[in-house]
């Protein structure tokens, strides 16, 4: 039987409202993780703010700092009073769809990251958030966790988490080691550059049409070619 | 600048419904990674089923299949009509705590992936789950992505999931690649078990009690011993 674990995925919150409560070292590590990700990010820090957070405001990387005690209107704090009335979910069509992108993007929290030292506050944050419906990882809580953060190893497009389900943060941090050790001088921007130059380059001169005969021979062609050389190789 | 990139996450869906909607070659994909991560996996195939989709529902790995078509009520059909009824979230306090406990775990979909051939349909599902607040990815089309699964690496207790955010998914599977021949004949879980025994071992004899500043050193002690052998080496 395969080792159970959890479900790694690539979470999108490109220009979406996230939260982070809590002013400490942990706080000031969720919102690296969601600089990187490109949120727009709200910290309720409390009244004692980590210096680096605040040169991050400074230098214009938050959505917004507040300087004050988590309350739970903080939850909904751009959530408009005008909301969908629809008598069911089933009744949505398209004339719907702008407004609930914009839910999406311009109200509601794509997570909520707790990170105090109160552990029933951060109960409270726990089910208030899961009553709204928000993904929310309350920090040294795993049951109260929707996600964990893993050790990440990030050079150019590329992003590595490595996880061992919190059995060893060490040796997770070892292995990105090993892994950081193992890509140093390696460019991968242009073996990803090349790579598509090549794909450009073959739909332009031989396999010009969209057949799926055509598409599959593309795919097949740059399939050999990508294993022919070694990443090495391809970022030179 | 540092290049943007996703929020990678290790999410919890260990014993949380999960639902997967379609019946091919990515239904089937999404299966694996939903068994892997525990969930309870519904899937609505449609009439057309990938015969290992039937295999694993034989096997008892799934906790529903419906040969039939998506419906609209799939999304909701493991919620209970009585929900909480509050004024406000900022109501909840500590009786609310274990129904909303049931829904999280029982009721709620902690995520759809929605894997057919119909745009306009998936659509649909797309707008459905975000006013409902569910977690969603649709295949094949980005922006109405929560989420997006990436190249993973499964060995013993270690997950490693690679992602170039979509620009090469084939140099996502070389460094997959990559990464299993380095850690080819490494026992993972054998280092794991090693380095918790030690940790156990210290406690029990040298560092007993539990004020912050044993705890410190303790910890100080499983770094430097950590790092002064390789992985390889842990694993024997």
């Amino acid at each position: 039987m395969k080792h159970p674990g959890s479900l790694l995925l690539a979470w999108q919150v490109k220009d979406k409202h996230c939260l982070v409560i809590g002013g400490g070292d942990v706080a000031l590590s969720r919102v690296h993780h969601l600089i990187r990700a490109q949120a727009k990010i709200t910290v309720v820090s409390g009244p004692n703010v980590h210096p680096e957070i605040l040169e991050l405001e400074e230098k214009g990387e938050l959505y917004k700092l507040l300087k004050r005690d988590y309350e739970p209107e903080d939850l909904q704090m751009y959530e408009s009073k005008e909301q969908l009335s629809l008598e069911s979910f089933k009744d949505i069509d398209e004339s719907h769809y702008a407004q609930i992108d914009d839910q999406v993007k311009n109200q509601v929290f794509a997570c909520v990251c707790c990170c105090i030292d109160d552990p029933v506050l951060s109960g409270k944050v726990y089910y208030q958030s899961k009553y709204l419906r928000l993904p929310v990882n309350i920090a040294d809580k795993p049951p109260m966790c929707d996600f964990y953060f893993g050790s990440m190893f990030n050079q150019d497009a590329l992003q590595i988490m490595i996880s061992t389900n919190g059995k060893s943060p060490r040796l997770s941090k070892m292995i990105k080691d090993d892994i950081a050790k193992q890509f140093a001088g390696i460019k991968l921007n242009d073996a990803v550059d090349t790579l598509g130059d090549i794909r450009a380059n073959l739909r332009a001169r031989k396999l010009q049409d969209n057949s799926l005969e055509t598409i599959e021979k593309r795919m097949e062609w740059i399939k050999k070619l990508t294993d022919f050389f070694t990443l090495r190789q391809w970022s030179r």
